[in-house]
């Protein structure tokens, strides 16, 4: 796979040329000024594309977990050692545990089986191809996810999102973003308001670049501009992504969306989670059990490098936060929607498949 | 008066040297990097300055107006004209309006009286005394806030703040963080968490400068992560200032003021308003009717002059939003504190002076 936002420009793919395979990745941290290339030929590369956030957003961190697997043992690492660092690097998103897990356990079966060397290079290839596999099955859940909800989706919808859910993140073309674009596509969409997501701007710097590049209506706003826009009428729904989602149905997601589902409460206006089942942490059993990664103060207090608090200020930075499930109006799937959102309701639909 | 935050600079002042009075304003736009002097020596300069932001906060606006027209009677301008000209110069805050006519009242009243010549240096005297008398008033204004405000603080309060409300935009020690530092000083705040506020960031720039000068502990947050702060069970005040009230009550602040009050709401977490009664207008008669200033697009897809959101971009951009009063737990003026926040405890208070 190499899906594209604009100009042809592969978000995430595997190469294999003669001096060996690489990861090449668009390094997310510099949109939309440039698209720059990051090839990553070893693991430790690629954790750190992943800690930076070069690479970024739960479903595509699922499939460069298990690439990265993939990568190891095709270097010929230790290849738990390497699932062990990738499956580190960050903690709140299920998916990249989840997807290196998947790598590492096709690679560990297929070395069980024959002499050694025989092993080792099908085992390799196992690794690969069930990297691959999990790519086109988030290609193939993205489009459900998208069928599934524009049911949701009224004529003439102002839809509110948050982060970025879009290409970037995913084989496809998004989670909620993938709604997003359905909505476009069939003239349903009449605004799309992107919040700009404070720390990091994943907002203003990447989803207006996919809705730009998609040619959709829509407009930036501060974080705390959604409040009043809610008040005055002008948003129909609330559409987020997940980052992991317990089995009691909170979602952990990028930190300003349960301050969000606080505000479509009090508005009356939808709030949809949209996130494949490989999100859904059914170990987790409620919210307050999910890890928050807490990041640098400096990506608060800083910006491109020029502070923008005194020296030494101290911050509250949490990359994510949990939205609690009576909040939440429906979580789309690519199994179908959960609605209204209850342990029971999540469950069958993870035991459906 | 000349009142500082730190290292002596003054914030706001009236020189009058032998080549013609001018006004000297810390220019608020390079803080906290640089503490620059900005002199307006006619009209023209200080509406831009106003505009700009340069000089900002519902006081200190008051003042600034008053002292414009001080500056324009003082050169021998059209007076009127130039009243007009700053009480235009932005909407929402009421205060700039009020201290501008304050001062041409003060101008034309005593134009009235005795032969043309004698009257104009009369008239030029009455209206800086006027701009100087409301400048002393707002200074024991705040006073009396922060000695009404503490009484509403618990021992080892953790106070979540949005915007800027200190000594940079009062005579004083500021409204809502003149509350916080009355706190501070007598040894009863054990956080002072600072919003950033996007999108010109007053929070991280300017409060984070204040707290820092004041040697207080603070940290500084997204505007976002609030919500997660309550959830948490880490803020046990919310305490902010106001551009406008309207006779009902609803308040008129910094955009991301009203979206706290429904956080705070949620979280049963006190969200108190602290401003002078020269910051209500009680010719307004509710939230809805107050004017909401909507700047630049580029103050949210620019920052510090580069792009963060792909060329082209719109943004929706409102500087203020409206909360309404059934939000607010208390407003504290000068005068004492007003709770419930009714139309009638608020009138009986304007009218108690």
């Amino acid at each position: 796979m190499a899906q594209t936002v604009s100009m042809g420009v592969a978000v995430f793919r595997w190469v294999d040329p003669p001096d060996g395979p690489a990861i090449e990745l668009l390094d997310q941290t510099r949109l939309p000024q440039a698209e720059a290339i990051l090839r990553c030929t070893d693991v430790p590369s690629l954790v750190e594309a992943i800690r930076r956030l070069a690479v970024r957003g739960a479903p595509l961190l699922g499939i460069a977990g298990a690439f990265g697997v993939a990568l190891a043992a095709a270097r010929g690492d230790d290849v738990a050692a390497a699932a062990e660092a990738i499956s580190s690097a960050r903690p709140t998103a299920v998916n990249l545990g989840w997807g290196t897990g998947l790598a590492l356990d096709a690679y560990q079966r297929a070395l069980l089986d024959g002499d050694i060397l025989a092993a080792s290079k099908r085992a390799s290839e196992a690794a690969l191809l069930q990297a691959r596999a999990i790519e086109e099955a988030d290609r193939l859940a993205c489009e459900r996810m998208a069928a599934h909800g524009l049911e949701l989706v009224p004529d003439g919808a102002r839809i509110l999102t948050h982060c970025n859910t879009g290409a970037l993140v995913t084989a496809g073309e998004g989670t909620a973003f993938g709604v997003v674009k359905a909505a476009h596509r069939t003239g349903r969409l009449a605004m799309l308001w992107a919040c700009e997501t404070r720390p990091l701007l994943q907002g203003a710097r990447l989803t207006a670049y996919e809705a730009s590049s998609a040619g959709m209506p829509y407009r930036v706003l501060a974080d705390s501009a959604a409040a009043s826009l809610m008040a005055g009428g002008q948003v129909d729904l609330v559409m987020v992504g997940a980052d992991r989602i317990a089995a009691d149905g909170s979602v952990a997601n990028k930190v300003g969306t349960y301050s969000l589902a606080v505000l479509a409460r009090h508005h009356r206006v939808p709030f949809i989670v949209v996130a494949p089942m490989s999100t859904v942490d059914f170990c987790t059993a409620e919210g307050r059990a999910i890890v928050i990664e807490e990041r640098s103060p400096g990506e608060v207090t800083e910006l491109a490098g020029q502070p923008i608090a005194p020296a030494g200020s101290g911050a509250y930075n949490p990359a994510f936060d949990v939205t609690p499930a009576d909040l939440v109006t429906a979580i789309v799937t690519e199994r179908g929607v959960v609605h209204p959102v209850t342990a029971g309701n999540l469950r069958v639909l993870g035991t459906d498949g």
